[in-house]
């Protein structure tokens, strides 16, 4: 089944996780949908540890996230570079109002900490920054790929495949 | 005045900041202090920008608390990675008690949230993580050093001269 008519935003900033930043939009657009990378700035973003580019097809300024159908949060050092801009905290606080799928990587959960959106939830996250969303009112379980309501989180990059299932699973029509 | 007789743990772990994890080393043994690297296993640890390599010269199993006189924790990905380690959180608690300086630059105060240390305290850290510092009960200022008791806090690589003169004031023999 396809994701045709999805569209996608991927929140991006300068040393995000290579991997994590642009595999799962592989998966994603093979599948059909439209992905949007989103950052603070319309510049090229390299990843972490060289391996990948991405440039920023829209600012935070010029989006809603209303115009989103499901949110990719990838990890490395991005999410501390968006986390304290507030257009991007913003964005994501509103995104969560509408209960869409938003699926989160391992520090791609720094950004839900920011938008005070983790109290009750149940997620995963890359182990170093367990005791950050504890502290948010989380409840951290140690899991590939854990799926809450509309949240969906994995811990790092070899959980990519489980994570991509999980977003196609949460998007793609039902039978 | 001198620091002779005095001596620190420096906490250190994979990917430390590497100005961090080595200039205030270089500024207290000139001064007379003896810098002792403890990690979570007897190795090398490089630097995340590749500039500056350490060796550990104790792990947490064979150090104890009261053998020092003060502590300080580089930041960069290593508290991340010392945040896991039972012993290395325990290590920062049973110092915290002994109320002697315990010093933490950019990402060092995660290891301080996970030793549950923050609470009432008012410090600075990397803007990247101030929100968790915050959901850990601490009074977060954004300046180039901040001194709170026993607590000493900077925010990044450029305030380590003023980080390092705030160890120096808070160790040297009282006139």
């Amino acid at each position: 089944m396809s994701l045709k008519g999805k569209r996608m935003a991927f929140l991006i900033g300068p040393a995000f996780q290579d991997e994590e930043g642009t595999e799962p939009k592989k998966y994603l657009v093979s599948k059909g949908a439209e992905v949007v990378y989103v950052g603070p700035q319309k510049t090229v973003y390299r990843g972490k540890y060289g391996r990948a580019k991405v440039r920023v097809d829209k600012t935070f300024g010029e989006v809603m996230p209303s115009e989103f159908d499901a949110v990719v949060i990838p990890g490395g050092s991005a999410p501390e570079h968006l986390r304290v801009e507030e257009a991007a905290v913003n964005f994501v606080r509103g995104f969560m109002k509408l209960d869409r799928p938003l699926a989160a990587i391992c520090h791609g959960p720094q950004m839900l900490i920011s938008a005070d959106s983790l109290k009750g939830r149940t997620i995963t996250c890359y182990q170093g920054i367990r005791d950050d969303v504890k502290l948010a009112g989380a409840n951290y379980v140690d899991e590939p790929v854990v799926v809450d309501r509309n949240l969906i989180t994995s811990r790092k990059p070899s959980d990519i495949p489980m994570f991509n299932e999980a977003i196609y699973a949460a998007l793609k029509p039902k039978d």
